[in-house]
């Protein structure tokens, strides 16, 4: 009788093992997307940069993929998220400037006049920035992010923002990184806004997260040597600078690049001007009624030059109407 | 018969399991490292830090070890290896810039004059960096510093300079990796000059490489995109310049920091001042014969504030004569 268990057990042990490349195939990994030429196109992509028999095959310590934030990988209007804090950080702040209130661009803000604050441009968000995001400590401001985002609503559904991300994004980094790759971010938006909380919501780590940065600098405070924000700008990780921040942090050029705005465009022609297959992916914003309609004419995440290189070049296309089954992750539970 | 083999096979498969971790202990992590003191020091830290039943455990992701290069990882004198690459590419250069043969620090350089070039101090130094290292792209620059290491000597030993790593070093970092801990390099050196050859010689893959730089621009040469190298410094990744680099890289604080010189002090006590249990190592150079001894009185490597702070604060020192067996791997294989 043992001998006749050990048997079957064996006989199941062969079957699940020659089976089990046959069974994780059928399991969709990418459930939210629908069936058709993106998805494709990701799945093919993936499949021969993994494949060792085959002649585009990539060595796992190159499998590096970069995604844009904003508008890529959650919600970018109304307003970028992080102008949205740093509005709530001038009007909590407020009480102890009060030079703010005859100061443009923060009297108009505090009025909640934010067409003037819009037209100062760049020069009067780049004022907001470095008055709400200097001259404390790394940690303090680690923890400023962290206290607004477990609260802050977005304007528009009452969520927090870091509900406000898209679930088919997270299935593809999911995906990528079951194969293999490291998945970074390269956004515009300001690294240490986002290191606090990509772990959680991305499953990205802070030292595979690339951004935007003020200067800093080593003090001593209370008898500790603690990192202090400095109100300059060092470096924008935006246009052409991203692959100059990529470069920086990684040491390596791309195989795969995602993004949805002309400021990922240089990232998407230095990606895919490396030798070998490579991958290239806009979100396109199509779909009004579930989440946002926007593209050439758009000031927030304008995709203008980039749509047109893409249709030249053969580039995936993620269209949110046609492509996305679902928007947000909270749209699953809901539905369940 | 089949019955009692299986039995055994458990039996034996019982075995493994209850005593790996038993076995795995009893072989040393750190065999080139003298029994004392500083050994003990970092086996109690490890222990401490990856022991979940310990006050100090610290969770995986927070296991970051940064060490300096120059003097730490592999040898400095009798110049910084760096530097000797650059005084081989001013010599390989001079064909093509004639005007060097009357400008200094170029025409001291080119007659030999090692001594006129270094009285010109940083300037000196910084105009020879800037004219070997800048004017190409990414992939132009690795590929010099790859042919530049597969041949040159040191003039000591003749050996090649990724020979002249630290046996004891190698084996250090390998014993943080099997417990977990991220370990990079945080160097005064060029970031672009260490990254080709980290992950051969130490396991250090380019992203967690941190070094000083030069600015970097976006350009399309022949048709595709490319990383061309500016000859402007971008950071100095030295003294109060550490923190702040490892800070832009990792996102985080080291929990353990290793260096030889003043250059890596603020590193060391930026890394302790951190909550919980910290580590802190200088490697002190005190053996002539096998290496070299400087510590205060050096003008490469000075490790002078350094030495007195970590004997005031009981920080870790490998003394080389002392602590360590072998000093280059090479001396494992004519041993055996």
């Amino acid at each position: 009788m043992l001998v006749f268990t050990m048997r079957i057990l064996r006989l199941c042990a062969v079957a699940l093992i020659l089976f089990f490349p046959y069974l994780q195939a059928i399991a969709d990994p990418l459930p939210s997307w629908n069936e058709g030429a993106t998805k494709q196109a990701i799945v093919e992509f993936v499949g021969h940069v993994t494949d060792a028999s085959n002649a585009n095959y990539v060595p796992p310590a190159e499998r590096l993929a970069t995604f844009d934030n904003d508008g890529t990988l959650w919600v970018e209007q109304p307003l970028y998220t992080q102008l949205a804090f740093a509005i709530d950080r001038v009007r909590a702040l407020a009480p102890e400037h009060p030079e703010w209130q005859t100061h443009e661009p923060f009297a108009a803000l505090l009025k909640g006049d934010l067409n003037t604050v819009l037209a100062g441009g760049e020069a009067a968000l780049l004022e907001i920035v470095l008055a709400t995001h200097a001259g404390m400590t790394n940690a303090e401001f680690e923890q400023t992010v962290l206290s607004w985002l477990a609260t802050a609503q977005h304007p528009k559904t009452g969520k927090l923002y870091t509900e406000m991300v898209y679930q088919p994004m997270l299935e593809l980094m999911d995906y990528l990184r079951d194969n293999d790759f490291r998945v970074y971010i390269a956004s515009g938006g300001g690294i240490d806004f986002m290191r606090p909380w990509t772990s959680a919501v991305y499953g990205i780590p802070p030292e595979r997260v690339i951004g935007s940065r003020i200067k800093k600098g080593l003090e001593e405070r209370n008898g500790q040597w603690v990192i202090v924000r400095e109100p300059a700008i060092e470096f924008i990780n935006d246009k052409t600078g991203k692959p100059i921040g990529i470069d920086l942090h990684t040491g390596r050029r791309p195989i795969a690049a995602f993004g949805n705005s002309d400021g990922d465009l240089a990232m998407l022609q230095w990606t895919t001007a490396g030798d070998g297959l490579r991958f290239a992916l806009f979100v396109q914003h199509t779909d009004a009624e579930r989440e946002w309609a926007y593209d050439r004419e758009s000031s927030i995440g304008r995709l203008d030059q980039g749509l047109t290189e893409a249709r030249a070049k053969g580039w995936a296309i993620a269209d949110m109407q046609r492509d996305w089954k679902v928007i947000y992750p909270f749209e699953l539970s809901e539905t369940d």
